[in-house]
């Protein structure tokens, strides 16, 4: 239990780097770190890990391991381009337990730029919200992880613990980045993620396919249009066919603990589609990306075989040639068993800042938990600030939020790692 | 009615440059005569029209007339920066009836060349047929056109009448070409369109529209898919009402002349879609194209408004914004009226060389016959060899169908234009 003064003087430290944090935060967030362009505010991170005296180990994340785990996303993203930064703080005399604070620098496209209200990159804070894409998720919380050991120096204390801070790409779309870290070594006794949760604790979440399915057609002149078959009709009665498998796998949530009571845990969505290349002909392919969700538990392995049975189904009573290929997340859910250490210094620290209990919940989207807890065996506190419309238009994290979420980390990491006065 | 020496002397000359002019087809095929690219391939062809003796009008098709017509497709393709070529023979003498010979360059695209046998471009002839985009629409009636012509002056005659040989752009998206082509004063008192049509006579064919449909949708992380409208889902929605609107379309068809005995004379066709930017967001946006298909005697405008209900109808049940533009032809169909003395010079013409009566059908596919026909009052033969996988893979027209068609082009032009020993 962490002593009440000292408690009292990192919540102050926090509120008094607040405005920093902020700034840091927004100068982040005006970083375009879309997928495979994540290089500036890699630099810009780093920057701050190196200013907070933390040593940094910057690295592709390529490798044959990463390729071969069976928890890797298969990419046309070349992972040699794609760089992990992770700063290490290494005790002068370590008495308490591990940490990694994790977070994901890459953000989702923004959408038509035009239905934003304001531009994406921006960052600006508008009645209590700063807006952006990556605002919420997740820059707000890698400046909460950063900000949190600051609070702690600031306050004058020192983690008595090795603290990883690490910040990690593909988290929209593999998991490799996260997976690299692990398989880099990096591994500790707890790890803290702050994804937008609304001030929220992850227990379960779901595992997440991303696969292309290609169907061709028989082009023809539509004056012979009945002789032809239209690639883009065709792709539509696939998805209907993938409806009916996430419908049949919904129907299942009871029997998946965390899930019953989750209104509709099992998402498929169609998330871009291409077809055609000339409105009189009939069209020769269309190619969609499905993103589906599946019950922890469940391999990836073996949901992929049943999407694959369906994709043949579709194919013999199309009577046209299907191709199905993974080309992302390739992920298992993962559930965050009750009872771990971590999870009581997490809600001790919660309810001091927030007055109430910590409250956990099922989330139906990917979360990078999955890697530290299927393949690290590391207990992984998925928890962060309020926000609205993530990779939707005006994403926005709120401001008091991150306070409060900071706050509670910082308390956190001073209870599970120790600190001790800082004395030189 | 043709002197029988004069159609014997045409006939041979036909078959004494038969391999010239199936080699300068096959060049014309070579060159990949895309929308926006026919500058080589309009070279090609006035070179031979100035090897003729004709003289030759090329010039950009943009005008505000053409603009203003109500038979222009609407296009981004800017008109200035496209080219028509036409080459006229004038007689010594003027006392036949004068003729435009058409045809049109452009060519669609290939579709996934990998699904082709061969090269789209390499216009191989196999087993009688020559291959290759273009090949049979419509490169082998432009070859016609002008070995028609070849043939009259290798037989020692000379047409007396004004003859214009024109070669179009934009037949295959706006009619635009053809239009303007009329609208520069190209007129005459027959036209000729070998088209692909299977040696046979086009008597009536649909009006097209072409239409960018464009649905927004509510972008949204999947983890809260509930709150999200994936535009990609609402597209299939509005596709599925505007298949309800081509049904009832077809359903009319014994009120319209020519087409109670076509299976389905109206065609939609979604040729090109686009939606989404990412597979775990839900798309804020989804693209497609539609080709509709129209009776004669429904004015483009007319459709526009009914399609434009039921997309409104779309909106309102969709809650979602629907915006829809015309994105090409903006056309009216037309019927060739019975009983025009050209054609029974055709008619006549045909049976000397096939030695069958001439077969009239109605197609389901645009044509730019209606220009000539809605706009100058000219009778226009639609009407040329046989072809297979037109817009389709390894699209290809009958060698020998070439010849008969040349032929009796040939034979169509010596009797309805006239001719007269060459003597100088």
């Amino acid at each position: 239990m962490l002593d009440r003064e000292i408690a009292e003087r990192i919540t102050a430290a926090v509120n008094a780097r607040f405005d920093d944090q902020l700034a840091w935060t927004a100068e982040l967030v005006r970083s375009p770190s879309l997928r495979a362009q994540e290089t500036d505010a890699q630099d810009l991170i780093e920057g701050a890990l190196l200013e907070s005296g933390l040593t940094v180990d910057r690295w592709a994340i390529d490798s044959p391991e990463l390729r071969d785990h069976e928890g890797y996303g298969p990419t046309t993203v070349d992972p040699a381009t794609l760089e992990n930064v992770v700063g290490t703080y290494t005790p002068v005399v370590e008495h308490g337990r591990s940490l990694i604070l994790n977070g994901h620098v890459d953000v989702v496209p923004t959408g038509p730029q035009e239905s934003w209200s304001r531009s994406p990159w921006d960052a600006s804070i508008v009645d209590g919200w700063m807006y952006g894409r990556g605002s919420a998720d997740m820059k707000a919380g890698i400046g909460a992880n950063l900000f949190a050991l600051e609070a702690l120096r600031t306050a004058g204390y020192r983690p008595t613990a090795r603290i990883h801070v690490q910040s990690v790409v593909e988290e929209e779309c593999t998991g490799n980045g996260s997976l690299a870290a692990l398989l880099r070594g990096y591994t500790a006794d707890a790890c803290v993620i702050p994804e937008p949760e609304d001030d929220k604790l992850v227990r379960a979440n779901v595992g997440v396919l991303w696969f292309d399915v290609t169907v061709r057609g028989v082009p023809t002149h539509l004056r012979e249009m009945s002789n032809g078959r239209n690639a883009i009709d065709a792709a539509y009665t696939i998805m209907n066919d993938l409806r009916e498998l996430e419908d049949r796998w919904n129907r299942r949530k009871g029997e998946h603990r965390y899930f019953a009571d989750v209104e509709r845990p099992i998402n498929f969505n169609f998330g871009v589609i291409n077809g055609g290349d000339w409105p009189s002909s009939v069209p020769a392919r269309c190619t969609f990306t499905v993103r589906a969700a599946i019950y922890p538990g469940t391999p990836a392995a073996q949901a992929w075989a049943e999407i694959q049975e369906v994709l043949a189904k579709s194919e013999a009573s199309l009577g046209l040639p299907v191709a199905a290929t993974p080309s992302g997340f390739f992920a298992e859910g993962y559930v965050l068993e009750e009872g771990s250490a971590a999870e009581d210094v997490l809600a001790r620290s919660h309810e001091r800042v927030f007055g109430s209990v910590l409250e956990s919940f099922t989330t139906p989207g990917y979360l990078d938990g999955r890697v530290f807890t299927l393949y690290g065996d590391i207990p992984c506190l998925v928890y962060g600030p309020v926000s609205e419309a993530i990779h939707g238009l005006d994403e926005r994290v709120e401001v008091e939020s991150i306070r409060r979420i900071t706050t509670a980390i910082a308390l956190f990491v001073a209870e599970w790692c120790g600190v001790e006065p800082i004395t030189d």
